[in-house]
Formats: structure tokens, sequence, C-alpha cells
């Protein structure tokens, strides 16, 4: 079955700091016309951190879409120096929000984040052999956040009471219990 | 520590079919303004449905925004008439993309998919004891579909060729790896 849909006409909406929208003009394989509506983001990383004392690293943050705080694991976008390494991107970030240095990384898994209307991708990665990072990177002035280490138990609490709610960082969760065994 | 960011003001970019973009302005704690690029989305429903043969249900379809051909569980957005019963989205989205009725739906998590620009909150469930529907849905007439049950092992093979790829899918593996546990 062919399923390719060809691009016939794209329109710019909006370019913005954190994603752009476009919106396109396909031709279904059957020869329809459909629009699609596409989040364009610079891609972004996510780590599962865990300390000496078997705790998860999570940051406390404001997520004005949600209108909430939330605990999530250290995680920031992939900026224009680093495309194509994610890497650097992961060790940046555990820097200025962590402020760990992780002597490995290993690549859980790389996935998309909303594949019906954004091109996210999302690399998720455990950190290990964690050391306080020698020199400190400044911090975004646009995010206030909070460093938490947290226990199983209390990580089961911090769901149940929807704090932890986002989907990079129930997977971090459940690749943590998977490690496990 | 106050987290909260106020809301100063709001600009409607855009409003399209699947999402909405608004451009708040916003003061953080600290009295500073900062701005929030904000993609609305209506939420979704993603289904984890196992076939009597151990099978997963996986839709392989077109994604505009990743330019490829995916394998991802059956999902879909909430409607209008279904807002605050996502359960309705479940058996609908069932019925129109697998054929199958569930005589079971249990709620295994919540999750917003990518807190950082968007709302869009997904609901995952998992289906079982399927039988075939009795009354066929409709089907959306922009979603060219293919419906395909996959083993453990055709699983990891898809995710090694990149066919799965999509945050709602590898979680729905995941929670699928520790029920059999």
């Amino acid at each position: 079955m062919d399923f390719e849909e060809k691009v016939k006409a794209v329109k710019h909406i909006y370019h913005g700091h954190v994603v752009d929208l476009d919106l396109e003009t396909v031709e279904l394989p059957d020869g329809r016309p459909a629009k699609r509506e596409i989040v364009k983001h610079p891609g972004a990383v996510a780590v599962v951190a865990i300390t000496a004392a078997d705790k998860m690293i999570f940051i406390r943050q404001w997520r004005e879409p949600l209108r909430q705080v939330t605990l999530e694991v250290p995680a920031g976008k992939i900026e224009a120096n680093e495309q194509g390494e994610p890497l650097k991107t992961a060790q940046r970030e555990m820097n200025e929000e962590t402020r760990y240095h992780a002597e490995n990384y290993e690549l859980l898994s790389t996935f998309f984040s909303s594949p019906g209307f954004s091109d996210e991708k999302m690399y998720l990665y455990h950190a290990s052999n964690l050391t306080p990072v020698k020199k400190e990177l400044p911090q975004d002035k646009d995010e206030l956040l909070e460093i938490v280490a947290l226990s199983r138990s209390e990580i089961n609490a911090a769901i149940e009471r929807g704090e932890i709610c986002d989907a990079k960082t129930i997977m971090a969760v459940l690749f943590w219990q998977l490690m496990e065994q």
C-alpha cells in the first residue's frame, strides 16, 4: 500500500522562539487534497539520572501550557549549535539544571512526542556515575528551577498527585523499573 | 518557592483543525516579563490492545510531520462531543481504526505529550477481551490506515528499524512488558 503524501504547498504561519507553525497542503495517495498543521521543533533531550543513593533526579518548574508545577526529568531543547549532537545537549542540560557531571551516557530511546502534529524528536539518555560539575554553566534566565531527588516510592506518590505528569518522565520511570529487573 | 507565572496578555496566532497557537506574555515570579508559545490541543487517547494470540495491535499510517510511515497504537483526538469522556474516544477509535470491540478498558496512565510548548493530554488505556465490532463506524476520509498485529519480537524489530517511533507507542510497549511480570 502506498501511504506517502505529496507536499503541494507550505504556508509558514508562525516563526517563534521554541516552535514554528506550518500549514501544508498535501495530496493523498488517491489524489485528493488535505491540510496538515505541523508544529516544527528543533528536538530535545531528556535524562534518566540516578544518584549514588538510588534516587532519580527531577526538576520542579512551572509549565505555563499546563498552568501547573511539574516534576520532570532534566531536559531541554537542542540548540542550533548542537544539531546532530544530542549528547552535547544532554551534558549541557545536566550541568545547567542539575549541576551534575555524568561519566557515562547511554541512549535508552529516541521518539517523536506527538507525531500527529509535530516533528519534535526526543533523545532519552541514562546518565550514571554522577559527580558535581567543576564549572557551572549559566542557567536560562526565563526558567525558575528546583532540583529534587526522589526514591521509587516518592516517585509513585508524585505520579499519584499529578506532579509527575509528562510522557518523557513517565517513560523514564518505566525504563528505570525495567532496568532493575 | 513560588513558581507561578501570571498571564498578562494572550495573542491568538492561529486557529486550526487539530491545533491552535497562542502567544502568551507572562510575568515571572520575580516580576520580569517572558513570552510563552502554547500549542492548544483538545487531548487524545491511545489504546494498548492485545489480541487472543498475544499480539499487540498497531496502525500503519503516513505521518506528514515526520515524512514517514509509522506503526502506532490505535489513537485519536478527543472530539468536541467527547470532552470529559475519554473512554468514549477510546471505544470510537478502536472501532474506526481496528474494528474491535473491547469488553474491558483499564486506564494505564495519563500524561502530557510535550509540556514545554503544548497542553496536549493523552489517556492511555489497556483494552482486553477483544471481539469484532457488530457495527462499523465510518473512518476519517483523510486517514489511510492499515491494521497490523505484532508479537513481542516483531515489535522489537519494528522499533529497531524506526517504524515504531513515537512516545505513546513506546510507552505502550513498556507497559506491556511490565504487565507480564
